[in-house]
């Protein structure tokens, strides 16, 4: 047949991630384990990924019972159910076509959903207004971030659109950027000194585009992914001067902006910023901000719900979006509650809300706790170096790998950070993925681990990784 | 900014549809209602989309009480909920990640999900084996079918890609080709003998093609949106040949399988015909077929489940269509769990079975019961002509609209269906879709209208639609 020659070049063009390859050899170890034929570890611990009940962190109880009611509304006459629970699931209800979460809501999601959201907005931002029209949910913010590439990257145009991304970065949105037809100018983030993003750095990667490839945006992930920095007020001033004199689309992920948790450090949104900044900045940098269901304390990756609030967006450019949204009918609607959830928690004087807030504060201190205990840990390892994590979900350290170990990689036509997670994965079942994955700088190497998980399953992994990388290091050295 | 000069011309393109107008106009009439300026109806009907519960049909209850235990496993210790409905909530929590329907899933979806897809299917089509590796779960079907365009357009081949599709035809498919830069070529369902799909007229379409486009794909609908036909076996294998001889993708949208009721008309679906016929087309005819739990008796829409089965698609483009689906991580799990519950019901002996039939056949019974009457209703307007509906949602009434209705409607600028949809949804409080978002053949004019609804909604519907077409066929003529 004459398609497989035929088909989108773009399409062809997305990078192959090694942590496919991991996921696939996972799954034949753990077919292994239930075999019988692996016996030194009983499972597979998989931090591959930022999903937090997978690491046996809990899903909080008013979300989780709001969205069962919802489900199943004769749970309202039931005496199981507190009364805040109860009016929550029947407002929700109520903003559901024909009462029932089975329908197809407004394609940027249910209005009241919306309106919740953008309460939550000015609030995190300081009073900074919030325009319901400038909202669109959908299933997974990265959902989100297609959609508006979609519209940003014209393949028609003389050279071809790019943009600006960070070195490590969030693979995702470079894939989704290829199948696009868009190029990717990195710019790098300073590993020493916490990951830091430079104003010097963003001018070189535009320079380095200059006559290759025409730069319409620049993505960058505040808190980080997989580099947990969070950027101070003034580095996100510096980002947004930059957008400004070079009419760049900032696409801002802060999806992790309930992940904070470095002693220093404290979230603040573009938005904020930029709105703080005033004139011209206020009035015309075209921000687009991500925000999820999936990270933070709620960690409801399953249910795919995230928003974009654009800002600044011409109202053409706004129709386009709208368009491309409307192609998909609507975010799923326990996603889209779960965002309501999310952003409009219980209040003090309501009966879930002691509860509510146990639950949370338990998962922040394991949060904080791991995330010390892990850089403590791994920075006791011989050629470990691990910069402090000050959010997101992940840490990131670099692995100085010894030449032997380089070569024998090179053998096995593997990136060496590759070859040391396969064996990772192998001979200690723990799943972390190679900083290759990442676009990390030439000549390094990195693994990625997820830090949202329950400190016992933390406690398990180091003991892992310790072992299994002395072993590591004395076979090659 | 320079942003909006630049945004991609494909978005650019993507048609804008009348519906949406109706939509927003639609809002303002509500809220009158409100505030009480509007009272000459209490609501607005809206049969403009197929939306089952909002039209007064019941979700199921054992998928229901499943999906709130799933989100809500203490449910599973309460008294209420029958051991059916518990076993299959814990059976499915034991295939998510970390046992919560918060974690993220594999790309294709959760391996037991799809095994019983697989299973279904191979029922459906009387033994015809389904390979699991062919599976690939999404929120939504729609979304499944823009991935697969994705990777079939490619915008750098000389001539732009196209897509045969029916007219009239379901409009989203055609806007998610657009936006992608493909092309629709259209071929023409016949109206008279019920829209049915004539061999000669798929030559034709191709043959106009011709030094134009680059034909990839055929696009089928059956059963029919809008026009509700079901394909005999007998079409279908003419589709196949022609597909075959002239080396096109098969795309077939079945989402509506599960809604047949013409006395002589079967579902059959094009795997099994393909599979049937033989070699050489059993093994060369590229094919994509599409599911939902969307409609149906389940009517599930807001949930977003849907999937796509592939077969005799190259593993190389396989590949590629992985690619594709892992860009938004995974469907949502409520939408996987409840393709789990459509495709695996409860079955005799289980406690669940009786009400599960018992509220299944109330809504088929109910649907049968609405397209004879709505059909035999609208046949009785002066002007209107209405094909036998054999399936589907949604009935497509042609309406012979008088001349000077035509020409108010030229001095308005709009289309004459659409003129008169407006009229209907602000003089009726009704709203239903006008033909010409379908692309139906010029000079004809149609209103689509989900007869998926309550027999109370379909009865006041006629009445409001009787009163009115009578008025205005008086005023205009
Ligand atoms: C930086 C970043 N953005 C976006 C996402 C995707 O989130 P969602 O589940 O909302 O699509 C992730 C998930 O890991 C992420 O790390
Ligand atoms: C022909 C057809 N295909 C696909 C869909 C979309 O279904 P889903 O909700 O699974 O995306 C619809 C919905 O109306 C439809 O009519």
């Amino acid at each position: 047949m004459s398609a497989p020659l035929e088909i989108n070049p773009y399409v062809k063009n997305i990078q192959q991630l090694q942590s496919q390859k991991l996921a696939r050899r996972s799954e034949q170890i753990q077919e292994d384990i239930r075999r019988g034929s692996i016996t030194s570890f009983k499972e597979v611990i998989d931090v591959s990924s930022g999903n937090p009940h997978s690491g046996g962190l809990r899903p909080l109880t008013f979300v989780r019972q709001v969205l069962a009611a919802c489900f199943y509304p004769e749970l309202l006459d039931s005496d199981g159910l507190k009364a805040d629970v109860k009016q929550r699931a029947e407002k929700l209800l109520k903003t559901c076509v024909g009462g029932s979460v089975g329908c197809y809501t407004n394609t940027a999601g249910i209005p009241e959903v919306i309106h919740g959201i953008t309460e939550f907005i000015s609030r995190r931002d300081g009073g900074v207004p919030c325009d319901p029209q400038n909202i669109f949910i959908s299933s997974g913010s990265q959902w989100c971030l297609s959609n508006i590439l979609k519209v940003l990257v014209n393949t028609k145009s003389s050279l071809p659109c790019a943009v600006l991304s960070p070195v490590p970065c969030y693979p995702t949105t470079l894939m989704s950027l290829r199948a696009q037809g868009g190029l990717h100018v990195p710019y790098r983030l300073t590993e020493e000194g916490g990951w830091v993003l430079k104003g010097a750095e963003l001018q070189r990667a535009l320079q380095s585009a200059q006559g290759v490839s025409n730069p319409v945006a620049l993505y960058v992930v505040n808190p980080g992914n997989p580099a947990g920095l969070v950027q101070s007020r003034a580095s996100i001033q510096e980002v947004i001067r930059f957008v400004y004199e070079n009419r760049l689309f900032l696409l801002a992920d802060e999806v992790y902006q309930d992940c904070v948790y470095g002693e220093n450090s404290c979230f603040v949104s573009y938005k904020q910023v930029l709105m703080e900044m005033g004139p011209p900045y206020s009035h015309s940098v075209e921000l687009a901000s991500f925000h999820s269901a999936s990270k933070g304390v709620i960690g409801e990756c399953g249910l795919r719900g995230g928003y974009v609030e654009l800002v600044n967006v011409d109202q053409a450019v706004m129709d386009y979006i709208y368009k491309m949204f409307s192609l998909d009918s609507c975010a799923s609607v326990s996603g889209q509650m779960v965002l309501d959830l999310m952003t409009n928690p219980p209040q003090p004087g309501e009966p879930s809300y002691p509860l509510y807030c146990q639950e949370k504060e338990e998962i922040r201190r394991t949060l904080v706790h791991n995330a010390l205990k892990a850089t403590e840990a791994m920075n006791l390892l011989l050629g470990f170096s691990c910069q402090p994590v000050e959010g997101g979900a992940f840490m990131f350290p670099r692995v100085d790998l010894p030449q032997r170990a380089i070569q024998r990689a090179q053998e096995a036509e593997l990136p060496a950070d590759m070859f040391y997670c396969m064996r990772l994965l192998e001979e200690a079942g723990l799943m972390v993925i190679p900083g290759c994955d990442y676009q990390q700088e030439e000549g390094t190497y990195h693994i990625r681990i997820c830090i949202m998980v329950h400190e016992e399953v933390l406690d398990e992994l180091l003991r892992r990784l310790r072992t299994f990388h002395n072993k590591f290091m004395k076979e090659f050295s």
